[in-house]
């Protein structure tokens, strides 16, 4: 039997709508990539979506069809994201930071039929576009003045004011299926096919519920809210939508991301929450020490992307009264996973017990179920010890990945490709990448633990822990330590240290010395040439 | 195109599910029907009303059945809404405060399979047995040594606990439409066909989320939530979900709402957040007045059902540290409507203002829409002046009644039958019934305004106002004052004093002094028999 309320799918651009008739003087603020702030309000904003779906409608853009953009944080590119996703296309959010050929690789996998650009992208798109079929025209999101030169260049190009301009402020907006596609992001994964995440709009919907609750970003009218995290990476964790749901002020940084420019956007704006990955929040940091500024009105950062530094959470606290909420997720997830906001269990824990809470990962809100399992699916305890397999189920989780034939799910769950821990409180701890744990005579053993011991030692600059083969216990750890300069520490100190933290069967095998440490382009170590220079060094 | 997140329906099941797997030790607290405190955990409630639920299906309810229940607010309550939602049957909450002749009529209406009751009705139910054809059995929510004498009964009695005891503590919940059926309500409306409003899993699983969010009600793990509004009434305002939702500790009063009860409840489990409507929060200050005992514990009391009267605001400010919230809805909108939580627009305002602004019934969260239109259909101005009717939608607002053909929308919109005026803060302030609205010659004149504003003045014990029919204006305001004991206040004092705050033209025509003023049952102003008394007194 069916209940009889109304049935009438929820079409994300009703968000706006809402922001726009009941918060219609509510700002989005942006640091410009023109240069200088500009401001305009929640009802602005959605007429200029109106508007801009309307010219898109009369451009030829229909249900389906994908259109990418390149853009940084503006107020442009948030228009961009409803409108194209309320008249039913699906908004292509690029990374305009992956290399060229990746680019062009996901927009020729999605078949984006026009990209919507940031003026910053212009050579980048001018080179591209040749090898971009799929693509008919280029919007630059600007106005008309600020238009590059275009001559010569492979398609169309047009000019995004000029289009708002053109478009009517009044449309149907049309209904869609309940699971109809919203947007779409690639994940950041640099080898093999391109895989592409379609959310929908009952998902983001959901989502961005969520994220409102006091547990998860608590967000409400009158939070003014910084979301450095980018619209291209990770659904900008669907801040752009519970923003505006309830009618929070947005301030957006535009290309202007550096620690000056994010403290100034903060006091300049009376900014209470923010949200961004560790990086963004380091260079804030470096830049507070400076002693120029402090944050006045910051209350909460939420952070995520990769773990958070303890430090961080203190120096936030301490130094700035900031409470740190550490946010994990994962495009796959829309994306959020897991939040470390504390829970009644945990009233009776003591100051040092509660920041070592906040630095796991966390809880999952209503629309999250995760589990640990071993390498047989069973389930693991929840005891903070034992690590597993993390995997993930819900709403706004992902079913399979776009044009791929194949269910990206086993019993109906995901598989994070991360290795966790979940406590007594239920909050989930990632120890590992998968592929990063060291499979040790049937145990497991975590680089990642090894390697943040190794780098705790005074005199060691950088390490890296991985499994090399091994003739009895298929794996075992070794760590690579790029010593600072003037240290002198040796091996046996590296493992008497170790000692302490580590059962012995964890102890690494053998620690080697190197010059340096190879890095990806994301600053993150890369283990793969590692393998393979030292993989076998314990069989010779 | 379809997103390809995970579109499983959400059973509203999985809330209950989502409390026990991840607040597993937090507490649902109960105020016994059989007397004393009982304690559970949320671990505990999901297996018993897994339990239930599978004996239930042994029994052989299937999905669409409507189950009846008359109970007050208990974990034995708690359970059942889940376990018979769980299982795709629909449970219908039946206000055992009805006459007899409307439970049966509602009873019959639903065709309800089997009744799950309190033992406080066990004579009303046994003398409604016979007049139900469909109803099969009654399970007594008690354990077998408290079971009521039966013999003779019209049908078969069960004991809930044996039931519970006799279900298996497994069970595959069935895969639901998002749109099916959970739960039935039906207005309290006394006299015509009976409206039964048949909520849905998806609206209330969107409305949970929307209740939780910091703006409505705040729902957090760590609040302790006193749910006093009946699980009879209104769909308990959604919290019996809402609540398990976000893993807060709720707290049930069982039959116990008198103001000492619920005033040790309070102090006793250390509640936070409480909602019930303002009879019970006048008996609770009432009681609070003896000095016996504080608030100390409670933060936030969540008021709604009819308009709150600003001294209770007040009280509870000054006496207790306690923030009101007004909130607004009805049984039709699953019932979250408004909540009157100030804005970012309202920062500017003084103390009186703000506190003016709370008497509203308030803003919408994203979720539900509302607009004031003229009698031609007309949208009207947002300036907390020009009144309209009230019109509202959203994905928990009702399309169409129980077993009615007709859809219950005009243009998509559900006329609330309230007159309200909405301000520039998009505050919603419901001034009258759309039936006791005066229309004088093509002007609406408020008879609550009226009302108010003589109620106000010394002398006046109670007054009622309603329109007389005038050969010349149609309807013109008159109103029945009833004086306290020794006033002597006169028609011309009345007038004088009413002038202060209405225009001329909305002064009324007539006061007549009463001896009483008829009373409806739930204690509202009974204008029926004052219409067909005094409806024609300017005729004449």
């Amino acid at each position: 039997m069916y209940g009889l309320m109304q049935r009438e799918p929820i079409n994300l651009v009703s968000i706006l709508g809402h922001a726009a008739r009941w918060h219609p003087h509510q700002e989005v603020v942006t640091n410009t990539v023109e240069g200088g702030i500009h401001r305009q309000s929640y009802s602005d904003t959605y007429v200029r979506a109106t508007r801009l779906a309307n010219r898109l409608q009369r451009y030829g853009i229909e249900k389906g069809d994908r259109v990418g953009t390149l853009g940084w944080n503006t107020y442009r590119h948030l228009e961009s994201w409803y409108a194209i996703a309320g008249i039913g296309a699906v908004c292509h959010t690029v990374n305009p930071r992956l290399f060229p050929e990746q680019i062009k690789l996901i927009v020729n996998h999605a078949q984006d039929r026009l990209l919507v650009v940031d003026l910053t992208f212009a050579d980048l798109i001018r080179e591209a576009l040749p090898d971009l079929p799929s693509v008919e025209a280029v919007i630059f999101m600007c106005r008309g003045d600020d238009m590059p030169d275009v001559g010569g260049w492979a398609r169309p190009v047009y000019c995004y004011e000029r289009w708002v301009g053109e478009g009517e402020d009044r449309i149907e907006w049309p209904a869609l299926a309940h699971d109809a596609a919203s947007s779409l992001c690639y994940t950041s994964g640099t080898t093999g096919d391109p895989k592409g995440v379609l959310y929908s709009h009952r998902g983001n919907l959901l989502h961005a519920y969520a994220l409102s609750m006091p547990d998860v970003l608590g967000i409400a009218a009158n939070e003014t809210l910084l979301m450095v995290v980018p619209m291209f990476h990770a659904n900008s964790w669907g801040l752009a939508y519970a923003g505006p749901m309830a009618g929070a002020k947005l301030v957006l940084p535009g290309p202007h991301m550096d620690g000056k420019s994010i403290a100034e956007l903060i006091n300049g704006e009376n900014v209470t929450k923010a949200a961004a990955v560790p990086t963004v929040w380091t260079m804030l940091l470096g830049h507070l020490r400076t002693g120029e500024t402090g944050l006045d009105s910051l209350k909460e950062v939420g952070i995520g992307g990769s773990a958070v530094p303890r430090a961080m959470i203190e120096e936030f606290r301490n130094d700035y009264g900031v409470n740190v909420v550490h946010i994990w997720g994962m495009t796959e997830m829309t994306p959020l996973g897991t939040v470390s906001r504390p829970k009644p269990s945990m009233a009776g824990l003591g100051d040092e017990q509660l920041l070592l809470a906040k630095c796991k990962q966390g809880r999952v809100p209503f629309g999250v179920d995760m589990k640990i399992v071993d390498d047989a699916g069973r389930a693991l305890p929840h005891d903070g010890r034992t690590f597993g397999r993390l995997l993930v189920k819900g709403p706004w989780t992902i079913e399979r990945y776009y044009r791929s034939d194949e269910s990206a799910l086993t019993d109906g769950w995901f598989d994070t490709g991360d290795i966790a821990t979940i406590d007594e409180h239920g909050f989930m701890q990632v120890t590992d990448r998968s592929k990063d744990v060291i499979k040790s005579g049937g145990e497991w053993i975590s680089s990642v633990a090894i390697e943040n011991a190794v780098m705790g030692l005074e005199g060691v600059e950088i390490a890296a822990c991985i499994g090399a083969k091994h003739p009895k216990w298929d794996e075992r750890p070794i760590v690579l330590v790029k010593r600072g300069a003037d240290s002198q520490i040796s091996k046996n100190e590296i493992i008497g240290e170790l000692s302490a933290h580590l059962a012995k069967w964890q102890l690494p095998d053998a620690i080697v010395f190197v010059d340096a440490i190879p890095l990806t382009a994301t600053g993150k170590i890369d283990k793969k040439p590692l393998r393979a220079a030292y993989g076998n060094c314990l069989l010779q």
